[in-house]
């Protein structure tokens, strides 16, 4: 089986692109509604209203639809919170992580694709592109806000985010604005300490 | 359907014990051999000598082979490193992650568990009580070893484990001993610091 069309490869803006943008929009509500076990081809052909025999042919399956979902996630304009100092842009990252996966309706398409990387390798592939994005992004952002030039940002913006995406992923344990709390202040005292470089 | 007897509950050291022994061997033999997908009430039967119908009286179907497994090694006798002071606890702590994850043959049972709780909530269930139970051992651990007795030595061992489960099993970013090493740097900065107490 040869390698798929690049998805949106084809007339940017004509039906190519607009097949593209209905499929990842009906794959994301897909997975907010069934979780990753409940996403079928069949129902993000339905949904989006491109032919089943299209979405075979573009995605070749699942895997595909989520890999395409996540890399078309990837090219959006999240801004990384820019507040003018990195301790509270670092706190502002935490919250949005805790504010996402608290709020059931949020959560639910972030928490769906965590899953489908553990069934999937190309999925994990693509979450980990998507995850390392995030990361630069936010880095870059506490980079601009005044965080001495020997640290190293994306490290420290990892250093918040891990805590809450163990608990919620791996321990069970709840997260909050607590928790949160607790890790900037261990990455900033990390940073003092000169942990980061 | 009634609740399953508790695997072990009758006749300690009689057949009853020798049999749960055997479907907890035999489970994490095959969940390192064929993973969680590949985990199957028969191959476990035909692995342990145990009849097909005895495992599925008892433990009821792979989810519960799952949590029995997790359950009979929470009651092992797990040593939490005790080096003599809690840096060098720490740091212990986290080279056995580390070490465990980068074998493949020593990570492959933990990692089909990991991959179990995403399916089933009762595997999540065991594996949260599983990982609690271990943190708790090693901030004993930690405690004995002259942390300051107002610091939450559970927080601490939690904040040395979190960067690297989330390497492993959420970013699928490297983990090695420099990754340890940097985050028990931050754990001790954060302590220093106060933010765990």
């Amino acid at each position: 089986m040869g390698a798929p069309e690049p998805p949106g490869s084809r007339r940017p803006g004509g039906r190519t692109a607009r097949n593209r943008a209905a499929v990842v929009e009906a794959t994301l509500a897909e997975l907010a509604r069934h979780g990753y076990p409940g996403l079928t081809v069949e129902n993000v052909a339905e949904r989006s209203g491109v032919h089943k025999t299209t979405v075979y042919r573009r995605w070749g399956g699942v895997d595909g639809l989520i890999v395409d979902a996540l890399d078309a996630a990837g090219e959006d304009d999240w801004p990384a919170p820019v507040t003018g100092s990195w301790e509270t842009d670092l706190r502002a990252v935490a919250y949005e992580v805790v504010d996402t996966f608290t709020d059931p309706e949020r959560a639910a398409v972030p928490s769906a694709v965590v899953h489908a990387a553990f069934h999937s390798e190309r999925a994990a592939t693509a979450l980990h592109g998507f995850l390392a994005g995030r990361h630069s992004r936010a880095a870059d952002a506490i980079a601009r806000g005044a965080l001495p030039g020997s640290v190293d940002a994306a490290a420290v913006v990892r250093s918040v985010t891990a805590p809450l995406y163990c608990r919620l992923f791996i321990t069970g344990e709840r997260v909050n604005r607590d928790v949160a709390d607790q890790a900037v202040a261990a990455a900033v005292a990390a940073v003092r300490a000169g942990v980061y470089g």
